[in-house]
């Protein structure tokens, strides 16, 4: 049976061990063959554990970290000041092969910077990239780079295509899953030259790709995979997230007008959760950091408890899955492609 | 009293005059003092203006134009081959001052390629843009550029910032419209360097700049302006409409579930409609585009009857309002001081 230690950054996010050691608790009643280490001051942790009834437990264990990352520290001064941090720490344990993965919730910046560093990047990778579930009407939408790569070439989309792919196939178990690389039209003649060129690459592999695809497509859900530079990727992630406020606002004032609303919002909230449901990001919590060596998982900032429990739950399908390994293989099946064509 | 005449491209659209005439016909109801005229095959829009008991108003007249473009059509096709068509025809009008704005349902690309090549841009300008009005918690949002221009200068950016404050300054009487430039953190540090060069232009304005904003801060109505390249600022609305079918596709289904919630549906249709209406694109339809000489109304292609009413009360606000001769006057005094300050 496969190895699964995971490393937790137990102090990283806006909550630290508050959240991280009871998400760690459910985490371990939820997936029975995974085994946990929580990485920070470990005289805190300890007692955050017994406060947890976890004392004891030898699926669970600590390493010390005397650091800590801040959520708005600059990336360079976490990777050339902070040697000790749990963050730090959680990804020297990859690289060390003493875990199969790693979570935290710290600094995004900062935990991508020094992932590369520590882990570098697989060959035939040049930049990893930020790949994320965003809800859709069909199911969900993995959507890459987050916000990793605010520039990219065409190689790089390229890149993040066939992880996407290889993610989307990991995670949700499709056999052949869509690409569609994010424009702003889907006739050919639309998108700047660098959109067009990294469409004609992605169409030359082996991945199923279905051409362009608009921002109304993510959450449509017209395709598994929406490929974008990071910036747009980002912005078109916050958009959503704002919309989703709107909408909440909105029912809030609406049910809140008068006794007669008060009331249907009461007997409504059956229908009221599951729109919640949905549009609640914690349910899609844990962004995969892609084309390292190296299975890295970012929850959010501020995810609460069961929010952090999916993060989890997606490096332990990762491990499952051997997902740097699978990337590695496209990659090098795909290069192996491209000089056979001549590109 | 200012003559207010708007020429309405008839033809545009996914449904033409079925939409344009009777459109046309609450206008002169709504609006008291404008007067209209139908741009397009005049033996049909005679027809269909004697069906809506429009024949011998006076408020209202015929235009014939023999030719319409294509939905689909390339821009560079419709401005070379399509010189009669109705959508030229009216902008040609706005040229010739015989109407006082234009408003078309039309081809996007084809109305902004054929508004600027018989319009031409302001002086200072050198690149209209597209303005839209979003939903947002705290009222609307103008955001701009909607996908007129993919790749954008800093300076582009700047004068976009110029002309979404005077817009949302003409149609809202904002006093001094608070604008924000999006980029993906609101750290310093973050974003590219021609974002980090249109901030400071912004900045060095008399404008009432609030710094970079998030895709969140759209729909969460941070600043009265959002400011963005053409590609960015289309995705990010795409992606809007994207979240907001989503939302109500599991409101849908989540009320069709069983007797009793599509017995709360019918009780909650209040509470429905009015997140509906937030959500409902038509009530904010029409875009401006800004930085031509004249006034170019853009309704979206599907647009129903109430929605294109809506585009031609924003074409009546904008020529009250002078919204070019008020841009031209801020870009002025814009170059003035950048002279002055050594930009």
């Amino acid at each position: 049976m496969k190895q699964k230690i995971i490393a937790i950054d137990a102090m990283g996010g806006d909550h630290g061990p508050v959240v991280t050691v009871p998400a760690a608790k459910i985490a371990l009643d939820q997936i029975p063959d995974i085994q946990l280490i929580l990485v920070g001051d470990s005289a805190l942790l300890i007692q955050v554990l017994a406060m947890n009834g976890l004392e004891g437990n030898t699926r669970i264990s600590v390493q010390h970290a005397s650091e800590v990352v801040g959520m708005d520290e600059a990336p360079a001064h976490a990777l050339k000041k902070k040697k000790d941090s749990s963050m730090r720490v959680a990804i020297n344990l990859v690289k060390e092969e003493k875990v199969q993965a790693c979570v935290s919730a710290g600094n995004t910046g900062a935990l991508m910077a020094t992932s590369k560093f520590v882990l570098k990047t697989i060959k035939g990778i040049s930049r990893p990239a930020i790949c994320g579930m965003l809800p859709a009407i069909t199911g969900q939408t993995y959507m890459l780079d987050l916000g990793a790569n605010i520039e990219c070439t065409p190689q790089n989309l390229l890149e993040f295509a066939v992880m996407g792919s290889v993610l989307a196939q990991s995670v949700e178990g499709i056999d052949n899953p869509s690409v569609g690389l994010l424009n702003i039209g889907s006739e050919e003649m639309k998108g700047s030259d660098s959109i067009k060129e990294a469409s004609q690459l992605i169409a030359a592999t082996n991945i199923n790709y279905r051409g362009f695809v608009e921002g109304d497509d993510i959450y449509k859900g017209t395709v598994n995979v929406v490929v974008a530079d990071g910036f747009v990727g980002n912005v078109s992630l916050k958009t959503g997230e704002g919309l989703a406020s709107l909408v909440k606002h909105v029912l809030q004032t609406e049910f809140k007008r008068n006794l007669f609303t008060k009331l249907l919002a009461l007997i409504s909230l059956p229908v009221l959760n599951a729109v919640k449901k949905t549009l609640d990001p914690g349910q899609y919590n844990g962004a995969s950091l892609l084309g390292l060596n190296g299975i890295v998982v970012k929850s959010h900032g501020g995810a609460d408890t069961n929010s952090f429990v999916n993060a989890i739950k997606i490096a332990s399908i990762e491990i499952e899955n051997d997902v740097p390994q699978r990337i590695s293989h496209e990659v090098e099946s795909y290069l192996a492609k491209m000089v056979e064509v001549g590109l």
